[in-house]
């Protein structure tokens, strides 16, 4: 049995991550690290693990959790996992970070984004980016994986085939996520109150959201190019989800001909067709936030716009599963060798 | 592998079911009964079953349907499974019905409440009621389970102990149900509508709800005698779950005194305390339909009023799952021999 | 012009309050009093009134606004209007108070139930409760008005003829009430967050709520004797609105005969029929929140259960109108000899 | 008193135009127009009316309707009116049409889009686009009004400034709208229940939806040349409001600057600033359906993305009122030379 040990338990992604490791026949947790619950057992803080988990919440220590556990989980701030790393501790354990802090390669970048200063740069070439889907093999040999971001993981992966096949012309791609509020956390502030967040949507962050780096970062890969796009997030009154429209104007053939449904839809199947965690959709059928709910999956499908030469690509996942539990465990997999689906074969609950 | 067959496999229970039964590792589904969508891709229905559920829905056929399954699920409406059933069928195979046909012992009052004629009574007698928290042996045993219904389990669940123990007055026994809207099924009407259910809650059926005679018989077994009771469901804008708030006198013993706390508790978990799907909360805990979202659980709670000299005894299970499919699965799994738990075994999911 | 000013103008009732004095052709908003948010814009705090309101807010200070407004309407926390009502205030401007400051006439009993010292309990005695279809007279001579609390005045309209006519019995008498969530206040706390109360529903404060004693004290005034009933909140994942089931046992007359629906329903219509804000609904309707959003109506039906003897009793009406802000304007003008309707007479919105 | 008429009431913009008219203090409603509830009192299908409306639902008969109204308002399906309209009625009547039939001037445009046959195409020259913050003029002489779409209304005003000021690049100018599902309608449709709405996003009608060239035709004529663009819209699990997120390239200026916030805001404010019913947010504000809900405000707010030297415009309003009903009424009160604002100066409710 694999011991897992996870700091930041009591966030909503915390959470999660308790209860997909409970389902996964080679894990057990070992630490639920919760700052702000120390001492009070779990299961009253998260009353759906009442029975299930007995534990108590323990403080932050990951020096001592690094002698316990085989992998660490920190589904923490900003700034948290950047600040307690180092060498002791990687040398003991594997660490799958869910912040941000590794995910970005340019360290200014990240400073100047998140507005804080990265206490361990020394780290961040080390990281793997884990987008199972495209880093795979470098995920089986890390020790130190970078969890993508919610909107950041839909976002890539609805948009990464076209993007890297140079189908489409990525100085105008826009990014239009709609989001569950489960991805705004646990932390009580009047905006996240049911009745202002309630029969009401809104935009977010426009153009200063902080995954915007890292989703124009790892499409730059693809692409082999800078890009700088536009990604607006907004706020849907729903606890989960994540939609992506995405829009771009397709690159014509040499004789000026636009590509086919029937060419993107293959493209599309080459890259995923094996995948067991992204689903392309038949053609014409859009993606809905309900039919992945507490799955690992991402849906992607698409439309071509004949008239103006533009595709739509859409995507959608539950932020809280493959937007962060689910591919933190779907990380650890292929971290220790194991089946990468344990764990995550679950089919989405509807309604 | 055990053979399953699920009639109206595309209502919402039946979906659920499905969901279920894909996750049981002793069960392989061979049919997928669905009268309204026959010859369509079932994940063309319910598409978070795409690329997880490959076949397509079958006509209803119970005769063809007995030869290749070991179990039949028949989530139909009513009268529907009795019009069927005969002993030909059950000699081949077994049935579990989510419908009310086999729920209600005396016909006169089946035939009331749901105002049809019952076209098999030669097996109410011999059909055993599914709460497997109260008639375990007797499932194990039978060919033909009447599954209760989602009101029911709640209710009967939540004021079985103390009813069977006598220590409340059965004669002032009130239900007052709460249920999310995928207890209306699936089909188009008006009323189910999102904009005529969000930011709304009615009640309805008011003294004539069909749920009625079936929590009165069960209850009356336990009490011993007739039991004439007042149940008042209502919609709730949310897709699960059904929150049961149930008031009744506490008897006091020789001396006038009332059942302490701790005695109610003690009642409690002598009865479920090694009950896998039935939680006694701690004394004050009131009980919340989304700490068992997606599972198997019945929660419970109670608080005594002194004032009133009443007991307010609540509970809350997923009416899709314990309220159905998932109370489904359990029954089968004893009528099989298998581990009560096994298919069913997971975490609530939250938020 | 009458000048209005209030004290706790951004919480959601003062900004009902807002909303519905801006409507109201009578009255000028002069004092946009609250703690919170001192010299920040109102319309910053609440955007829908964006180019509607220009005003800053101010601090409390009742002795200035005493001088400037013909009527203050506290919408503040318990303990609060007592702490600052003087006779100097008094003498000067009408004050109606939508805390509970003023509602129980038995000290003892507030200081109980709500666990603070009353400072100046020589104000109770002269304060009319503001139930206007029940207090209209004392109401238009009233300097002080207690405006009633939002389930108390559901439940108290929708039980008070039967009592007053002594058709049922009171000891019988359970209140089971479901709100939606504007009635916790706009706090941030976790247990109101947007992703807790979503998808959810759940009893809370079981036997010990504080709109216990105000329903027992007005409805026993209506009993001519002391009534002590069962009362229940339940937490509905919806903004607006409050719905009330509350059962009791008929009295039978001398022949052992239960009144008839058609007795009944003629009760009400005595009670009710011209009043303006109470709808007695056809019998055999059921109430429901949503047709009564946004506005100051109350909608009453029933349903007689010859099997066990009870009447189901339901209520439905707006919490921040008819609950607070709508009674409040209701109250005030009766208390200035205006129409009593005036800036009420809006259609709820729907849907 | 003008006298209204009313042909398709029971939907939900036609329900809407009922407690709008009801509240206008210049209107009489005397036709309450239901193919589908002929001869059931208004009421009995709409609650929120009871006792407010005692009138029965009428037939369709155009002909007698424009004898006794002074208006007529179709809230019908497309094609209806163009069915029915002639001289004889025009010539006695003025007709707010909310439907599609006169809103696109090209006749096979319509026909191409909608799928069908055009029967009244010789009065698309004469009616006029009701957008009355743009046509306010020609809206006061016509007696045949063209309501525009929900989404179209949203998106137009949203751009109108800057396509007409040419200070965006049309060609790129993509718009990605959200909607409550009101829009929907209340037809009763699988898609459509509350288990399939609630927790769900997702786009529809991707390329293909309706209001696309109806946002085309209007913004060409801003333009001063032909427009095509990218319209997506999406549906939100709320009841009402509308959402537009619309990016765009903005033009540099002759030295190859971008215009600043400061100038964008200022072109807008030039065009709305003394619009009542259109309110452009103070800079970084972004819009909320919720701060508009009930109330015939659009709210504007905008982003300008140096990085990609796009702007994103936002706009928000209630799909029923300034998206249907209240538009119409706005129609009305110019077309009779009544005050723009009677019986839509509402403040709109929150929460």
């Amino acid at each position: 049995m694999i011991k897992a040990g996870i700091i930041g338990a009591t966030g909503y992604a915390g959470g999660e991550l308790v209860r997909l490791l409970l389902g996964h026949k080679e894990v057990e947790i070992v630490w639920y690290g919760s700052k702000s619950y120390v001492n009070q057992r779990y299961a009253d803080v998260y009353r759906n693990m009442f029975q299930i988990v007995d534990e108590k919440c323990l403080d932050d220590n990951m020096e001592e959790l690094a002698q316990q556990a085989d992998v660490i989980f920190t589904a923490t701030p900003q700034g948290y996992c950047a600040s307690l790393i180092n060498e002791a501790i990687l040398s003991k354990t594997k660490v799958v970070d869910l912040s941000a802090d590794f995910r970005i390669k340019d360290v200014s970048v990240y400073e100047k984004w998140y507005g804080i200063e990265h206490k361990s740069p020394q780290y961040i070439e080390e990281a793997v980016y884990g987008l199972c889907e495209i880093n795979r093999e470098d995920v089986k040999r890390a020790r130190l994986v970078a969890n993508p971001g919610c909107y950041t993981t839909c976002s890539i992966l609805t948009a990464y085939p076209l993007v890297k096949q140079g189908l489409i012309d990525t100085d105008t791609l826009i990014i239009d996520a709609k989001s569950g509020t489960s991805g705004a956390g646990r932390g009580a502030k009047v905006p996240n109150l049911f009745c202002e967040v309630n029969e009401n949507i809104k935009a977010y962050g426009v153009a200063t959201h902080r995954h915007t780096p890292e989703i124009e970062e790892q499409l730059g890969y693809a692409a082999g190019k800078e890009i700088v796009l536009n990604f607006t997030p907004h706020l849907v009154p729903m606890n989960r989800g994540i939609l992506v429209t995405a829009y771009a104007k397709l690159k014509k053939d040499a004789q000026g001909r636009l590509p086919s449904c029937e060419e993107i839809k293959a493209v599309y199947d080459r890259y995923y067709g094996s995948e067991r965690f992204v689903r392309v959709l038949d053609q014409g059928v859009c993606p809905e936030t309900k039919w992945v709910e507490g799955s690992n999956y991402t849906d992607i499908g698409f439309v071509i716009d004949e008239r103006t030469e533009r595709i739509i690509m859409m995507g959608a996942l539950d932020n809280l599963v493959k937007g962060a539990a689910g591919q933190a465990v779907q990380n650890m997999n292929l971290m220790f060798g194991l089946e990468e689906s344990e764990g995550l074969a679950v089919a989405p609950m509807f309604p």
